[in-house]
């Protein structure tokens, strides 16, 4: 997940933008149109990529070595000119790849009150680098952890545990 | 993961195909192409799906659904024309999603010795719909499970174990 301005300098493409600017050459593409995502008007996935130093790319620690990196590539270009940063997000990683990078809304939390915004907004916020990654902790039977569950594993583990309805409450103040 | 002449029945290209030819239109795919992949020439990676009838499509169930409903559909329409088959993977599925399709070389076994060619050609083997699902078996530390964990992991749970070496052997002998 990265925030919006950051994606634009490092020119990521929304992929539905960019499939349907070629969907007459590929017709398959339309066929497939991303147009009834029970959630959301419009998907915000970029493009998938994996760090150039992962083999498959698919296990925990390739996953973890693609996004720490991209969160310090975005840190280390962010104020450098967009022809230079797309360089080096080049120089690093590959696409496709097994991590899909996903766009914040330009107007973050007053557009869009997806995971992507709720995270992007909590780092702008807390004045970090507006990359953050997103995973859906699973339960028993396939399907995601109840809140109640994923509550008690945030106690058991010491970590901070968030509702999106407490993140939109401080922007609303923190944006005033 | 799906045989070669059924993804181009559904017009499925290899997303680095697509990627290299809109380079020009976005610089980016240029900047992270996939010429350094350590086990390999050539990703073969087509599209992302999730089945349209997913939710995030990321759930176990919704992973599941998807990969179920893509083998189904491929069995359904290998015998009607391209077009037709394309209108029913549309109606089913949308990209981007969350199942990379990874298409098996031509010559399956004889061209490239990766996890997608030995499904595919067990698949061809057995006689059954060549589409199958990979998925990496996770040990603790983040990294694959070893080869001999996956064995007990196997006899325990009462599923065949079979090494690619087997695969390639059989193939041998079956496609003299």
């Amino acid at each position: 997940m990265i925030a919006h301005p950051a994606a634009q300098n490092l020119q990521l493409p929304f992929l539905t933008d960019l499939f349907s600017n070629v969907s007459t050459e590929y017709p398959v593409l339309e066929a497939l149109v991303a147009n009834d995502i029970p959630y959301d008007t419009k998907s915000s996935f970029s493009l998938y990529i994996n760090h150039r130093k992962t083999y498959t790319g698919i296990t925990d620690n390739d996953r973890s070595l693609t996004m720490k990196k991209f969160a310090e590539l975005v840190k280390r270009t962010k104020d450098k000119d967009s022809k230079t940063a797309v360089k080096e997000l080049g120089k690093e990683f590959r696409s496709p790849g097994h991590i899909p990078i996903c766009i914040a809304s330009e107007k973050l939390l007053n557009e869009r009150k997806g995971h992507t915004e709720l995270v992007i907004s909590l780092l702008e916020m807390a004045g970090l680098t507006p990359v953050g990654s997103g995973c859906e902790i699973m339960g028993e039977h396939g399907k995601a952890l109840p809140k109640e569950d994923a509550k008690k594993y945030a106690e058991k583990n010491n970590l901070m545990f968030l509702e999106g309805n407490d993140i939109i409450k401080a922007w609303k103040q923190w944006s005033k």
